[in-house]
């Protein structure tokens, strides 16, 4: 008897995951203006252990980290958990990295200015390799004039939406902002036609999944769509089946 | 063929959630100690939408969350939960909240102070109601000498415990913030028999999981040690099966 | 020679301020509608030491904060000023507390939300006292439709005013609050007469000092008003002569 | 009469400043070993309006920063600076940049990480120029022991070291945190000669005070050191005459 209990016992209380998170790091992303940008990421590096573990080289995370020198693309992505998961004898590995993103916007010919996108991708090893990019792009209310001689102020802020996008193939980070600005836009345009002056978080979630819905490089998309109001957020979310 | 497609890509781009999120609200939890305790929480919820859903009235969400005047206990969010299940005529509903809890721990009779524990309680309702509670516990090294006439620092942040619990009976938050400091102390002077002064992760999370795992009360639980170091923290991770 | 530089190193190697800082405490604050609040603040204590300060009592600063039990007004904020000043011999003592106040906006009789301010109290005491309010009150655009059978959705998040008093008298927070919502209503009803849509953060900010400015309670003002655009925030900022 | 309230009141709600804030935008910096770095920093920029201010082309500062693609030093500090203030017509304008700036650190020969130091450089030019630099250094307590195989964990997170600095001439950021972490070896040292286990942060800020005094490139400083504990931190502060 005694000796199921424990067996019981040790099974409920195995460590299923060790590893690093929030280091920050310098890296270079694929970038489809300029190759190759430059920006700093927050990591997290983990790995699923196996039912007899005997304790984790916590400084081999880093390690594999550095043999890197901070280039991010989807090769090296798997190399990186390749590596974890051979040199920390693990089940299964996982690398979370969370960056600003910077395109330039021109405008009208004359200057322009760069614009911030939040991008996360989290890629994992088991048998099969799994890579997941999200991106979170603002979302303004344009002007619909402009008082000459100054910068006439925004509208605010009226939300933000996060896509996260699995592939079949390689895409770029600028061609899925770009895509969910034009869905911004198509969804201003027919309220503009219908003579209203307010997205809905659920038509504009429901416009930007038909458009990611028809492109053949995405195997899977979730998206949520936040309204900042004053006191709260509203938002409205799916996922592709 | 046309219609196949049609039917595919709507299915595909339904609505699947809708709700508020970052709501700030003055609530009421239950205190062991002084019975009822004011503090400030968070506040998520959305429901899960049937396949043919035609818009949401967000602001009802406001309104079901007004009519229970911030007191929150486990009645009062199966309550929460029902109403908002039936008035937004949705499959699934989901509350999430946010607050700091507040113990006051005395020192040794002569005077003493509030320490601050990060509280969630995430529940859901389908055909079943699911509740689960997590409490941030900050972990500490103790000072083993003090000079005499000043406060002498202290050793700085170990690290942190995330412990989420799901429960078949009540349980005060009080007992699941002493039992983490318990486990932590008990691992400390563990370690100083051993005349090592340094805690591992997975250690502590082996201990708090043993600790937990002899409470009747337990349904589930699972557990997430930090250590903080400067560049960034590692962790171990378990949950019962 | 020697004499005078130690000398002048000393002078130069002077502590200047102790304290703890981000000392997170339940409040209670005063409430026109009714009578008092319960929120939580955030506290920063620190004391001007005399220039022959041989080490302080940090557990003193929290000792003194349980004396008041959270009752947060001038005449408490006054009290642990002089008794912060007194118990750790200083030539100066501070007092700043970060607290969201909660004021219930009705809409139309029939519902309404409760609205959240962050609100700060800066206290300091050599000589004399000295004590300033600041109040942040988020600015959104209204709407000027709506659809019928459910919330619109918003228009986001314009910008934010920061005001800092000081006052001769007593003055509600409530009233600090509406005076600017209603400097901003004002601001937008003469840009509607304009035809125009967009507010500057400039005229905004000249509309709320012209109302605080007439205020017989208000001896001191200083105004920020932030417009949110995607990549960045533009302002602009006055203080009272 | 009524002349001199209108002169008063004009006088009083006077526009001050006006900018942009909260821009994030990729940079170059100095490094010793490197030659320059890449990195990602948070921008604020503003201008002293003079009385009679008739509105500011706030796209203008986005341009003034545009054309210096994101090189930062002391020389292109000034460069901004004088743009700024000769563009909009200011009596002074302000530069305002927060970055993690990275230094490897080797481990005896074998590997290393990289660590992260955030940076502020507040440059402003009215009649003259002036630039303040800021460093904030981790401070943890080294490991006494190790056990062979693994990394034994961190003794957690002390507390951190915010120093302000004015130079008269050019100083290496690298200098600066190697300075500020031989302060806090050097203070740990005479700790454990004294058999005593906790460093206070007046000694602490009177130490780094000490080093920073001898400094000749050295003009002003102020330092500032936190000691972390549960419930709030500490602090000790003091500024050069």
């Amino acid at each position: 008897m005694k000796d199921i209990q424990s067996q019981r016992d040790s099974r409920r209380i195995n460590i299923q995951k060790v590893g690093v998170k929030t280091l920050s790091y310098p890296i270079t992303v694929r970038d489809k203006a300029q190759k190759r940008q430059h920006t700093v990421a927050t990591v997290n590096m983990y790995v699923n252990l196996p039912h007899r573990f005997k304790g984790t080289h916590m400084s081999r995370f880093v390690e594999i980290l550095n043999e890197f020198h901070g280039e991010v693309d989807i090769k090296s992505f798997n190399k990186v958990l390749g590596k974890m998961k051979q040199r920390l004898d693990a089940e299964a590995s996982h690398l979370e990295i969370d960056f600003p993103y910077f395109l330039f916007k021109a405008r009208n010919g004359e200057g322009g200015h760069l614009a911030r996108y939040r991008c996360q991708m989290h890629g994992s090893l088991e048998d099969s390799d799994d890579l997941k990019l999200s991106v979170e792009v603002p979302i303004s209310l344009p002007l619909t004039e402009k008082t000459p001689h100054r910068l006439p102020g925004s509208l605010g802020r009226w939300g933000k939406a996060i896509v996260s996008l699995r592939f079949s193939q390689f895409y770029w980070i600028e061609d899925i902002i770009l895509l969910i600005e034009e869905a911004v836009e198509a969804e201003l345009c027919s309220l503009a036609e219908k003579e209203r002056r307010v997205m809905s978080v659920e038509a504009l979630t429901r416009r930007v999944g038909a458009l990611l819905d028809k492109i053949e490089a995405v195997k899977w998309f979730s998206i949520c769509i936040h309204n900042f109001g004053d006191e709260c957020s509203t938002f409205a979310a799916m996922e592709s089946c």
